[in-house]
């Protein structure tokens, strides 16, 4: 396999854009990757769209060829792939085979999602098509109530408090003030979060990221032509995808998710890291929960302890371990099939040194991206250029 | 890159399952694949599974991770490719890139649709997914009205009357008759068939492909493990995927896909053989129509003589060119997302000698599957294992 590199990136302020269709989205985040990179659309030789419920939302499929044709990219494959909330790094990862395979040497990756253009209640029953609906769909447990369980188990395993979780929000709504595309930056207080309406107990509603519209998009190319574009390359230096039960029965411990846990041993392994290695991470915090979560299967902090090293300031940039710096999906947003690829968007700009809440030095980023319950994962690896 | 043959193959009837849940047809499907091929299913690397519009019609997305988790496989990739009508066809082509690229040594192709569990009008819509709605939507066209513009064009341009026409429906509709799986076999006589509904004149009932649920499952190895699976091999020559204008105006001429003709192109230079070295096509005949110009445009039937061979019995089992011996989509039937795995589940049963309506000798397969407008094109090319 051939190493790749990234070059260019391109992303639209993620929000609402009521007024944009959605394919228009994309074209405009891959419009602005394409300039990055300095590369010319002739050399692209296979897309990759990220996109989750574009179909019952927008009426809208085959979004991967709508977005090569309005681009005037040349006959090339162009392909869609869905992973629910996981889609836009299954992108990222398959344009990453298709170079790495030789089957091409530049690819262009988007991902792109609506949740603000259908009336509230379609978007959240589209937002279920993430459920295994045949055997948990029955139950009526939804997404908040799955980390609302997590989050009762946590506490009771470990301690976890009502501030220590608030700690998450405070870190990620200021982070998501520095990144001029964020959705749902702010400056919050523990007071403001705990008399916040209940969504789903213990959760409020700032533990839940905002519903989002908005694309990003990546080009990446073989490293030996690297030199022949204009875009600062970031090397990938892992991505990996896994599975995990479909069924919330299924998994073993709802305050773990085992494909999170396999896909972050899996690119140590392929990247010959160490968790200890990681500067800054880009992970799937979907609710202040999951973040918690989530920094504890990646092995980025011990286990039972994610929502205390947030109070403690240990995962603020600046601190020990940096998680979040763009604001994450609570404060920069989660346009769902988007949101992979935003990720890696960020990181890459902490390893350009062009992120506007940098985390100094940073050599080795993270993008942790995580589909249903946890049905779908991708985690990735960025280093800096060698 | 490796070579790879397919070792398992497996299908459900094409049909009506008003009680069988989508993932239960893939399911199913994939147990008989798996079964076929003799293969552990810890030894599966990847699964792809195409899927065009469960989102819109069932509520239901994550498809592949849901299927791998019925099926018990290990912790490996499962991801949804979509593009239109071409779903299935291109899940095939990923597998086939996961194993010749050396991403994993085995990897399971999952086609599944229903398009009758829905209210009628509901499915409708959902198909018109598959245009570009920004563009074409408003115009009012729909799938069947563009194919009744090509046969306007054919019939100016050729001299192509209904009566030829109706020579691919007879010949696929018995054709259908010999095939278990098929949905709509049928011994059909000319004044049957001009005397069917008009659709979107001139297209008449019969012209067109009925809505069909159903799974079509295959099992693809690296070569050298052949010989450890009971599953009789057929190789894989080449598979090539393409796109085309999204918009019906980006398309040169409408009586000729550009996805096809260039897919078809590259699949015979892939494979080292001619459009007359194939001996058995399963080409996407959603509608009477169709089957005349892809015959064309893959290079298999001269440039305007694609009714005038079906008329003269030249496109039948037995004649130069065998053209969709499993009755095609008109017959077989249409469940989107299965239809390119099912035709290469077709294709390998004749490879295999053990279709029920064979082509004598042969040795070379082609499988062709369209999607939307001709945005979205997949070709493959089996041989008899060498």
């Amino acid at each position: 396999m051939r190493e790749v590199s990234i070059v260019g990136i391109g992303s639209t302020a993620f929000g609402r854009h009521p007024q944009t269709p959605i394919e228009q989205l994309g074209v405009q985040a891959a419009v602005e990757a394409l300039h990055d990179a300095g590369i010319e659309r002739e050399r692209i030789g296979a897309l990759y769209l990220g996109n989750f419920i574009s179909g019952p939302l927008n009426g809208k499929e085959v979004l991967a060829g709508i977005v090569a044709d309005q681009l005037g990219l040349p006959n090339v494959p162009c392909t869609k792939v869905e992973g629910a909330c996981a889609s836009g790094g299954i992108a990222f990862r398959h344009a990453w085979m298709a170079i790495a395979s030789g089957q091409c040497d530049a690819a262009l990756v988007v991902g792109v999602e609506t949740m603000t253009h259908a009336p509230t209640a379609q978007t959240t029953a589209a937002l279920n098509c993430a459920m295994d609906n045949l055997h948990d769909g029955p139950s009526g447990l939804t997404f908040p109530g799955l980390f609302g369980l997590a989050w009762r188990i946590h506490a009771q395993r470990y301690g976890t408090t009502r501030k220590q979780v608030s700690a998450v929000i405070r870190k990620n709504k200021a982070n998501g003030l520095l990144n001029p595309l964020a959705q749902m930056g702010a400056t919050l207080t523990d007071e403001q979060i705990e008399a916040s309406a209940a969504i789903c107990d213990p959760l409020q509603l700032y533990d839940c990221c905002p519903a989002s519209d908005g694309a990003a998009a990546l080009v990446l190319v073989a490293r030996h032509l690297v030199p022949e574009v204009r875009g600062v390359p970031v090397d990938v230096l892992a991505t990996v995808q896994t599975r995990g039960s479909s069924r919330i029965g299924g998994h073993a411990d709802l305050c773990s998710f085992d494909a999170t846990v396999v896909a972050a041993q899996r690119a140590y392994a392929m990247a010959g890291v160490r968790a200890a290695d990681v500067d800054v991470v880009e992970l799937h915090d979907c609710f202040s929960m999951a973040e918690i979560v989530d920094s504890e299967d990646l092995g980025l902090v011990p286990r039972g302890q994610g929502a205390a090293w947030a109070a403690e300031g240990r995962t603020a940039v600046g601190g020990d371990m940096p998680i979040n710096p763009s604001g994450g999906l609570l404060a920069k947003g989660h346009p769902v099939g988007a949101t992979g690829v935003g990720q890696l968007y960020e990181v890459v700009r902490q390893l350009r040194d062009t992120h506007p809440n940098p985390v100094r030095n940073a050599r080795i980023g993270m993008a942790h991206n995580l589909g249903g319950t946890g049905v779908a994962c991708t985690v990735s690896l960025l280093g800096r250029a060698s």
